[in-house]
């Protein structure tokens, strides 16, 4: 018997992106399609199988030495049951056995990892974290996201929901969350955070460059380049802008401190829109964890930016499949 | 060959405590003893060795069946190196090798575990959480500590400091901590920032039968009972009181909550003093830690008292050996 491989799927709501992936991690096949969620459930799924194919295809490896397939989606899920419960950006996606159904057009044994889990896995097995015993994510995106790998597996929970770091409180009166809690650092520090922090000055009347009609008005700005446009305001010297980047820097931090203070972690990864901001914001940030955990965890605990990328999603999930497929 | 047994021994400032544990942490004997930190180091580590001696010897087991020594102790500590950095309540303790003093001394392999993890550990093989993959623990005394138990192990992190859970920030920009740290959740309610947060309201002159001269005024009584005292008068329907206890409560919950989101534990388990309060902390704190974390996490996750009490310490200790041991 030769080496078994992996096809990885990173299923979202505009792309799915799928590639086979061998048992380190390198990618030997990537390729990226449309989503077309309005098109229905099944069509979907039937791209997904495509995807897989198409994939195992373009690295040349035959059908019996695919292992399995793994599914990174975001959730609420059950990984056990193969189950997606909800599929917030997929129309009719309700309590759909999605590994089922990817397994029986497919042909191969199908597993189902949380999308944030999947991307933080490969970064501990091939990417920034490679081979570190304690690896965890802060993925910035519109919210926040996390993933926890000790000794080189994905520590789940009782319930498949472990790792929700974006709602580790920072504020114990605090803002209210969208997850119903108060203080989450997601009502702070993720991009919807931050706008909604730099919008709540603007209309209390705060002046700066980013105020209607103003040379940087953010309201003229695409949504989801808003954060993006209040870090690179904030570096042009507008002072409120710098005001909103130092805060989200204290709001990171104290959430970051917390975690190295409980894992005595060797790495925490950053993933996503904001780490584009590079040392505007890794700079201050591992200043301000370093004030506020003991000296020994923060010197050990390096805070970088993601390795993998685009990648680390299907990366994930082809080695969330062997894992999950080798325990059972 | 028979069973092996381990000793457990759980170093404190005012006594040490041992006895004989069987390794499905079953208590064979059990003995307590004044530590004497005053007489010095020599002395202290010879009373160990022989707190070792009369825990086997009143076991009836003998010497060629214990398989080793472990030894509780408050941090820091190196467990790899059996060394201890500093001892705060055993003057000239400093960058001492116990485990190997105590190897010397008492003829057995000795190991050395953080005092906390090790009672964390004894209600996780033996205790409330017996059994179960993921139990978190948090000692409620002058300061707060913490264990974190997965699957069956405790979980040291990269320079055994992990599981420092009363340094979880609930407040970004809150109190100072002790640690150097802003807002750990250790400032706000062990029995010290109870105690602290009473005498600020009481000198910023809120009516309160705590108040000098009055009915139950907290001066009055010993240091180490004072944060028990507030509870009881809150109970009597003192208003200050019982918004400190509310307060508590509140702060409590935060730090639970956030650490219910990232592990997702089958367990809580409260240790130490606080807890003697039984259902008028217990009751509300449930509720409000449900109010703050996410329902399927706050359904699963058990928030109960210890079970094992004074001998968690030994037995955890004498469990931190089989498994240190077992490895090496």
């Amino acid at each position: 018997m030769g080496k078994k491989y992996y096809v990885g799927i990173d299923l979202g709501g505009l792309n799915i992106k799928g590639g086979v992936v061998d048992p380190k991690g390198k990618v030997l096949s990537f390729a990226s399609i449309a989503t077309e969620g309005q098109k229905g459930r099944d069509h979907v799924l039937d791209r997904i199988a495509a995807l897989v194919e198409v994939a195992r295809e373009q690295a040349g490896i035959p059908p019996e030495r695919i292992a399995g397939v793994g599914i990174g989606s975001p959730g609420p899920l059950s990984i056990k049951k193969g189950l997606i419960y909800e599929a917030p950006n997929l129309p009719g996606w309700t309590n759909l056995y999605l590994a089922a159904e990817i397994q029986k057009r497919a042909g191969y044994p199908t597993v189902l990892e949380n999308d944030a889990n999947a991307a933080s896995l490969a970064e501990a097995v091939a990417g920034a974290g490679k081979g570190l015993p304690c690896m965890l994510m802060l993925t910035l995106g519109t919210g926040i996201g996390g993933g926890i790998v000790l000794d080189g597996r994905v520590w789940h929970g009782a319930d498949d929901i472990a790792a929700e770091l974006g709602h580790v409180s920072i504020c114990h009166s605090g803002r209210r969350c969208n997850c119903g809690s108060i203080g989450c650092v997601e009502a702070y520090a993720s991009a919807t955070g931050v706008v909604k922090r730099t919008q709540e000055a603007l209309r209390a009347g705060t002046r700066s460059s980013l105020a209607k009609g103003s040379k940087n008005d953010l309201s003229e700005v695409a949504k989801e380049d808003k954060c993006r446009h209040v870090f690179q305001v904030a570096k042009q010297g507008d002072r409120l802008a710098a005001k909103i980047v130092a805060d989200t820097i204290v709001y990171l931090a104290a959430a970051m401190a917390s975690l190295i203070n409980t894992f005595n972690p060797d790495m925490i990864v950053l993933y996503g829109g904001m780490t584009k901001a590079g040392s505007q914001l890794f700079g201050p940030l591992r200043k301000e964890v370093a004030r506020r955990c003991f000296k020994v965890g923060a010197k050990r605990c390096k805070i970088v930016r993601s390795k993998l990328g685009g990648h680390a999603g299907v990366i994930g999930s082809a080695i969330s499949a062997m894992h999950l497929l080798g325990k059972a």
